[in-house]
This record gives structure tokens, sequence and C-alpha cells, in this order.
């Protein structure tokens, strides 16, 4: 079953501190290239797999979406995500992804960001998801780049030379990796691209979209700090239709 | 322009004793996978990118190709790919990839095998290949893994821990490498995997078929050293279709 570590008091305490979780979508520096792979948003349903405190559900919205469901594991997100807003055509529900039941053809867009790395049955969920699309529908997500989860111990390294590395070690093993990220022992699923994609195509997906994040020259002008996010890729950005 | 190590005498003599130049196709661990996502060849007419010995090319035709084209930039390989056949069906042609002209849907089968890692202008090769396709037909290639070409000094480190690590540098700096492999100053064009498939994509190819390939536990048991393979991709493997 998927972990739910954002229920954690602690996890969750540090996660809520996070720029993407106090700025919203702009604390997040991969939020304008996701932006960009998504259609215009006027009068679609639209369903945010991993919604967190419903920015992306909120912002969907103001963008013209005619209805948006946020689904989260983490009771404590959803609580927060429900403060934020009266609107009566956001609605959220806590389900994990395991158990997930949707209607057929009842979305126009599905979305996700960096929640599916942490699912087990991700084949399951992935039939589910194009179940739920209309023909044509679209499913945008990111989720965390296999060359980040893949590491017995993931971090960077300065060689002898000075160069910065991130060292590589069991990409082609997939399978759980237990990492000490704001909590000790969340458990994210490492799967290859070539896996996640396989997927895609066999639950009956055509690919449209996929990129490596990298931060662009402004974003590194503006924050020195992510130039080392061009030394290996963080996360994987992927569109898909039904 | 793309670069010509193969017509280099100290790099093609030592190419030449490599088990995939020795023993052809059962020499490179990577083929039964990149067989698997071949299409029937009875009756097809086939191009070959980069097909150096020809050893794909004569296969192709053994397994009921009608016609089989192998192209190359290298002189000194086709020299040898001619004078091991006398079949009137596989023609070969001197060419590089930036002058390369084809006749429209000529082919029904475009494959290449460890060749496009090389292609300095592969956005206007894969035009050309999807123009010279007939409408359904099919596109299978390897190359090099972007995290086996990304690397500044690529290659193995063993850790404090033991733990024998890839370290990646520049995965999302895209652009020429140079390596010593047989020869010194080996120039390979490093992309990442979302530029591979974007460039697809954006010549009007479907994807299929994505994989990253990985030693199976039959081929461990028979070459240990292959075990190795599992913590870190040296192979690509697509396929797509016009």
């Amino acid at each position: 079953m998927t972990q739910n570590i954002y229920d954690n008091p602690d996890f969750f305490a540090r996660y809520s501190q996070l720029g993407r979780s106090v700025e919203g979508l702009d604390g997040a520096p991969e939020w304008p290239t996701l932006q960009a792979m998504l259609p215009d948003l006027h009068g679609l349903r639209v369903l945010d797999i991993g919604c967190g405190f419903g920015w992306f559900c909120r912002w969907a919205r103001q963008a013209g979406a005619a209805k948006v469901m946020g689904l989260d594991v983490s009771e404590r997100m959803l609580e927060r995500a429900r403060a934020t807003t009266q609107d009566p055509a956001i609605r959220y529900e806590r389900t994990d992804a395991e158990g997930l039941a949707l209607p057929a053809a009842a979305f126009d867009l599905v979305y996700s960001s960096l929640a599916l790395h942490y699912v087990v049955a991700l084949e399951r969920l992935l039939a589910t998801l194009h179940r739920t699309l209309v023909p044509g529908g679209g499913l945008v997500f990111s989720m965390e780049h296999p060359i980040f989860t893949a590491p017995s111990a993931p971090g960077w390294v300065v060689d002898a030379e000075g160069r910065r590395t991130w060292p590589i070690d069991g990409y082609l093993k997939e399978g759980p990796r237990s990492t000490d990220w704001l909590a000790k022992g969340v458990i994210k699923q490492h799967r290859t691209i070539g896996t996640v994609l396989t997927l895609l195509l066999s639950a009956g997906f055509t690919l449209t979209h996929v990129e490596e994040w990298s931060p662009t020259d402004a974003q590194i002008a503006a924050r020195p700090a992510l130039a080392v996010e061009r030394e290996r890729p963080m996360f994987l950005l992927v569109g898909a239709q039904r």
C-alpha cells in the first residue's frame, strides 16, 4: 500500500514550510513548464491526483475550469485545502490511489504534481485514469525523475577535481526506496522512464509530451542555487492523451 | 558535421575486435530486446541507418525482408559489409546523416543500432526518415542512454562504503561530448530522453515503445560482468510509427 507520510506530524510541519507550500504554484520552479503543457481549461472538468493544499485546484478554477475535484491521501492537507475555498465547484475527497474508484468518462483533464512516485499500484491507477477521461482527454503530470529516485544513497558528491556529481546506482532495479526527506523513512517507488511510459502506452494513452525539467537561465539568474539542477534532472514531466 | 571516427585506423582496428563486431548480433547483449521490438519482416523494405559491417542487413534478409538498404558514413565498414554478401536485394551506400536524401514512402521499416548518438543534425534526419517511411511504417532504434553520455568524466566510481556508482553531471547541458573510447576524442552528441522523444513527436512519429535496456537474469548468469549494467542504463531503445 502507498505510504501516507504527509499525515506524519513532523513531516507535515516541515513540508508546510517549503516554498511550494507557502507560495503555492509560484514557489515551484517547474510550474511554468508544467503549465505550458496544459490545455485551455475553460469549461473543462478537471481531476487533480495528490492535490495537497489545493493550490492547483483553485488556480484551475480561476483559469476557467467548470468543475475541479482534488484527491489526496492526507487528511491534514485536505483539511487545509478545504479551509482555503468556499467555491462549490471545487470538491476535495480523501482517497488512496489503491482504492480509487471514479466514474467513466467524467473528466476532460487529469493533473498530478509530484504524487505518482509514491503510488505502488501505478498500473491500476493509470487504467482508472484512462477510464475516467473522455476520449481525447488529457493527462499531465510531474513526478520525481528516476535519476533522482534510483540511488541507494541519493545526494551530491564533490570529487577530487572539484566536480559536483550525482552518483547513480540501482537505476534498473525497480521498487521501493526509503529516503530521509523531511522525515525518516519516506517511501518512494522507483521506476525507470521506460517503465512509466510503457505503463501509459499499455493503459491506452498516446504520449504527447516528455520533458526532463531544467531551470531556465532567468530562473538561475534570480535564484543561483537552481544552477545545480542542470547537473541531473529532478523532475520528469509527461503529457498524454486518451 | 557528424564525426567519422570509424574510418580512423586505430579506432577501426579496435572496434573490429569487439564482441558485436566478431560475433555480430549475438555478440550484442541488447539485441534480443531490440529484436522483440521489430515487426514480422516478411516482404518489407528495410533501411538500416549506421549499418556498419552489415550484420543486421543480412539478418533482415534471412528474416524475410524483400529489400534491405544499409547506409553508413564509414567506407572501411561498408567495404567489409559488401565483401560478406552477394545478395542483390541488399544494397550498401556511403552517406553521412547530414547529406542523407531518400525517396518518399520508399521503406516499411527503418532500423538503427547505436548510431543516432553520433548525429549532429538529428532533427533533420528524423524528418527525412519520417518522409521515407510509408504511413504506418515503423522506426526501431537503439542509442547510447543520456545517463551514459552525460558525464564530463564518464566512468564507474567505488565509494567509501564499497558501492559502485556512475556519477552524473551535465545531464541537462546538451551538446557534444568527447570521450576516449577505443580512440582519443570520439565525439558523441548528448541529448536528454525528453529531447529525443520530443524530436520524434515533432517529426510526426507516434511513440510505441520506450525501454532502457537491462540484462536479463539469464544473461547475467551466463556472463556475470553484465550485472553492473543494472546500476545505470547504457542503452535507450525506442519504437515509433509514422
